[in-house]
């Protein structure tokens, strides 16, 4: 992946890449000075980031510190071979991409209420046929577990969208990609296509 | 996605997690001390980490101070419907998964042919078909871009790997388990049953 063409703070585009895909990358500092990564299955209201997890452990004692902690959540799309740009010189291989990064304060949801409507609206995001009661806070079923669960936040202060589809490459060159990822048939390469054409304005 | 059932530094797990994974994602601190998580296309030569990018930028700087930052490459495996385990309550959601996590030392790969294994190493991982020449530092056609791009690498410190495909739930429930993905067959549900059938040594 080589760096972005654009970075936006484009709402609809946000939306769009936190939406689709299930795991983001969570950063934490641990206590002796790792940036470390977690994956985590999260959903947004509005920029706003909950997942679930354990009242104890390092994720836990950051958010409860009020860590400034990260997430990022990437859309891989289609590589690109070297030899659909250059017969024997390896660099053009690329991957193209679309990414989010929140940089913003852990926090821990601190009551039954916001723990019941984060955990909510995780299992919209994720089990969106349904097949489950309604998590409220006032109800029996869900008192025990409500208790036991910790419901991690971030308040986002800075978010980043970048997008990386060879918008500087000349326009003849991204012609032939769009040529190339329609005839391969690869499991990204219609979307790929498709975002290629944009940056092409045609 | 719940805590991990097990953790091991096994070094065939270990392997096969990273050779299958095209993009993990860096850890590094930003001078306002965000953990920031930036996606990459690496490559393991063993256990350390190789990958490519600008030679100025956060991510640059982080290597050439020679900070502690980190690489997490994960496979989210099939997710578990709750309903699949009890009728109305939403709790026993899960998404099973595999992950790697690579706590080191940054480190920018500093005479040509440091650079030139490392890119060499990236391409034959990312483009396996082949189709280009080998990059060596002694090629004319490489000098300039071997001389334009930086080479990251990070020297492992600890390495974690984590399953979480069950391991806690008793038999009955992982055999239904089985059978439910066995009938669903969505994209990684074979996958995932293969790997609970292992937690029962059946």
């Amino acid at each position: 992946m080589q760096g972005p063409e654009r970075m936006s703070d484009n709402i609809a585009e946000f939306d769009a890449i936190v939406k689709d895909t299930a795991v983001g990358y969570l950063g934490i500092t641990t206590p002796d000075g790792y940036p470390r990564v977690v994956p985590v299955n999260f959903v947004a209201v509005g920029q706003t980031i909950y997942f679930h997890g354990a009242t104890s452990g390092e994720k836990y004692e950051a958010f409860a510190a009020r860590q400034k902690v990260t997430l990022c959540v990437a859309i891989p799309y289609s590589p690109i071979p070297s030899y659909w740009r250059t017969k024997d010189y390896a660099c053009p291989a690329n991957q193209f991409y679309k990414s989010v990064l929140i940089r913003g304060t852990g926090r821990l949801a601190d009551t039954p209420e916001e723990k019941a409507a984060g955990l909510q609206a995780l299992i919209e995001k994720h089990q969106p046929e349904g097949g489950y009661v309604e998590i409220k806070a006032d109800l029996p079923l869900y008192k025990k577990p409500i208790d036991q669960v910790a419901v991690y936040r971030i308040d986002p202060v800075k978010v980043d969208v970048r997008v990386s589809f060879g918008a500087k490459y000349p326009p003849e060159v991204r012609r032939e990609l769009i040529r190339r990822l329609e005839e391969r048939q690869g499991p990204m390469d219609r979307a790929t296509a498709e975002e290629i054409r944009k940056t092409l304005n045609e």
